[in-house]
């Protein structure tokens, strides 16, 4: 259950590096990319038409992608343009995916290319500017999207999840205010005069600000369909106004989100951070990114197991409190989407 | 195919020490165990009412069961008690099983929780008796329960699957003698006048008695429903008596096992040796351990491979010989069990 | 969908060495092998008659099959010819197969027994002669296996999956030519005055002749039913009549492949070179072997990639380029022998 008429991320450009190309399955799609003779990337099924081997086992050879078993040659397009000894009028095309590189991923369209709309791309304001910095990675995960989309949009678990790291109390002890827009779901929580955990306390340094003294902290998190979920997080110097604060008081930074779902029970989750503090500091930006590795690592077991345990009890109906109000709200717009999807 | 309404083997204590619950299948139930406030054992299903996540991935704490994931807190009863922020008045409440401590062993009633009765729980004649000593071990197996059973109430496997070990030829030798007590099953085989094999020369020395002498053997097993084998073993020395010589030349002990269903097709299975010589020897409870834990574990290639045969050859039917007597009339226990609750 | 009235390799004679018997699931039919008193290749069902256990965890003793559980001794005829303390007559005779050692390797017929015929043994040319010498290994590769003599007959994939090892960019330029005679099948492709590649020039130096001049090349692969492909392979001085110069001016062997399926969708694949150099040298056979095993592991991936990309297309129709004929046609003869064989 997800919409195919979406763009979703597919993967980072250093995956398309040299003459491998890329086989990944999306929205239960085999597909596999290729940067054509111009860079350009080219999404295609993984399917060579002459014998049905994977194309992602071939290499790229001259903006074509080769197959690795007999040498057939597929274009950009989905159609041959060359085999030896062979004339390629004779062959079939194969399905072509729309895919574009597009402020530091590399997004595709699962869907009908003929409903693609590089339009309707998410603009990341923190993209390319040189007052951010940027650092990610990402996790395979098996369960589905929307369990992740739950986590995110309900951070009372770093308490508990996260007790060891980004977790505190506090978290859990303020009820969180959610609301929808259009297609976004924006949940948020502010917490006011309460201690800056140690990853704050070495943003307000980085700001040079004293990192000793009470701040208001505010976490929102902002879902966008089909599953980009962005969580700005700060703190400001308390009394000062708190996420309205004067920039100079305060340190912030946008946790980045993009669920790619591989299958209904699957997912690539790529996953970063984009500060607004110190960001011309690469070995931070390592050291922020490794943190946050760590830290979303300890996800991974509580969504694989709540997966299994959904599947062994389909029946069930599961609660909706107010903290929950956030993942609730985001799967009724993703059902509308698909069912209009459907409709069409 | 097994009851539910009976009393199994779910752990042994120590696997419930600390804050960690213990989440294990039992008879195709995902069971939660923990200790409440009073230290008494609590049995729910895995499974938080709030999203479904797994609560043995959770931490015990004050006495109620956390869960990991957003901190629900669930008591003895499967009621939640608690919930930051949260009315607990609104969540549903989960299964409860019956679960005590017994006899140096937690039991669970995977059925009905009204029908169980703690009068049905098996007494041990060994359990904290001063003059005898136990010491066990744990395997998971893949394999029906009763594949398990069939195996301890046919020693002639001893033979050929313990043949460096503890399999003598004259056990091949000897045709055993079942009979049905009511629901218990006893196949026993008497040896007499026959070399001890190593095991009992060094009982023998501990009983004070010489180990160089023909005695008469015996293997007395026992199977009581649901799945438990109780194995009387030992020897005395040859025209004394035989099982019923005077204690003062014979050394004994009681092979126990549980078997306990995991699915259909795997069985956690509790094995140990209670022993009346030298019971005050704790390096001779490790070494017996160490012994067994070694010869129960040639037994599951063996028992893991019929499992599969069986299921590849779902029709064929098997033989039942006198050797298969101990086994094939605990099935028809069994089968009469499980149609009695079926009916119920 | 393979025939199963026809002979396969099963094993080497080397698998059947000592007490251990071999278990081996062929055409869906799970066998056991072992060597009866007279050493001569028995083959059984693999399921004790008693208890369904596998004889195959059993042992070879004084020319009968004890079976690993309960003691069972299976005769070669499938017969039980002893088990303690139990009469024989009242056991069911288990499945037995035509079995044969033959030319090097252990055959197995997993069809009706009444039907096999020694005569169908494949005559091999270079079985047994001293001037011929032969190695080979087995890969076991999930995958149909027509899939794999696909790969056999159409060489062209030389050129992609070994490009760093066999493959010549004139192997791909050269069209094959393919015939059907009877239920065989032969393709062949004749390159001219070309260079020799390394494997060549290391065998024209066997032979005492030059390395450094033109070649012409040959591949005669010939596909005889069930799944035995032969692969005449060789390099003449250049303008000496190719495959048909004066062996004085020559170097050749044979590629032997003996594609054996295990079950619809994976394979034992024994794989070999007979070769007419140098048949005196051991150091070079193993040399050999150990490159070729190399290199044959090049497509095990690509083979099963395909394998599960064609699952997961069912409905796709592949291409059958002039490239494809050989395997095209093979799959034909082996369309027309499994409808007779169902007819019948």
């Amino acid at each position: 259950m997800f919409p195919k008429n979406a763009w979703y991320v597919a993967c980072t450009p250093d995956e398309l590096a040299g003459d491998k190309p890329l086989g990944r399955r999306i929205c239960d799609e085999a597909i596999v990319f290729f940067r054509g003779a111009d860079g350009a990337v080219a999404a295609l099924e993984d399917f060579c038409p002459h014998r049905g081997a994977p194309l992602s086992l071939g290499r790229v050879f001259d903006g074509t992608l080769q197959c690795g078993y007999h040498g057939l040659r597929m274009g950009c397009e989905g159609t041959v343009v060359a085999m030896p000894g062979q004339r390629t009028s004779v062959f079939p095309a194969i399905r072509r995916y729309a895919a574009v590189e597009h402020h530091g991923f590399v997004w595709v369209w699962p869907g009908r290319i003929e409903d693609a709309d590089p339009a309707a791309l998410p603009q990341l304001e923190w993209a390319g500017r040189p007052d951010w910095a940027y650092g990610g990675g990402m996790y395979h995960v098996n369960c589905d999207y929307r369990l992740m989309i739950d986590n995110l949009m309900d951070l009372t678990h770093e308490t508990y999840v996260h007790a060891g790291s980004i977790g505190q109390k506090e978290i859990d002890e303020v009820a969180p205010q959610t609301r929808v827009e259009g297609d976004e779901v924006i949940t948020e929580r502010r917490m006011f005069d309460i201690p800056a955990p140690p990853f704050w306390q070495m943003a307000l340094r980085g700001m040079g600000l004293p990192d000793d003294r009470p701040v208001d902290r505010w976490q929102i998190c902002r879902f966008t369909p089909p599953s980009q979920v962005m969580i700005e997080v700060g703190v400001a110097l308390a009394g000062q106004g708190g996420h309205e604060a004067d920039p100079a008081v305060k340190a912030s930074s946008i946790v980045v989100d993009f669920i790619t779902p591989e299958t209904e029970r699957s997912i690539w989750y790529f996953w970063g951070m984009a500060r607004r503090f110190k960001p011309e500091d690469p070995a931070l930006t390592d050291s922020i990114r490794e943190g946050q590795r760590k830290i979303f690592g300890e996800d991974l077991q509580m969504l694989e197991r709540q997966q299994q345990n959904l599947e062994a009890w389909p029946e069930r109906r599961l609660m909706k409190l107010n903290i929950d109000a956030g993942g609730t709200f985001s799967r009724r717009v993703l059902e509308r989407l698909v069912a209009q999807e459907q409709a069409a």
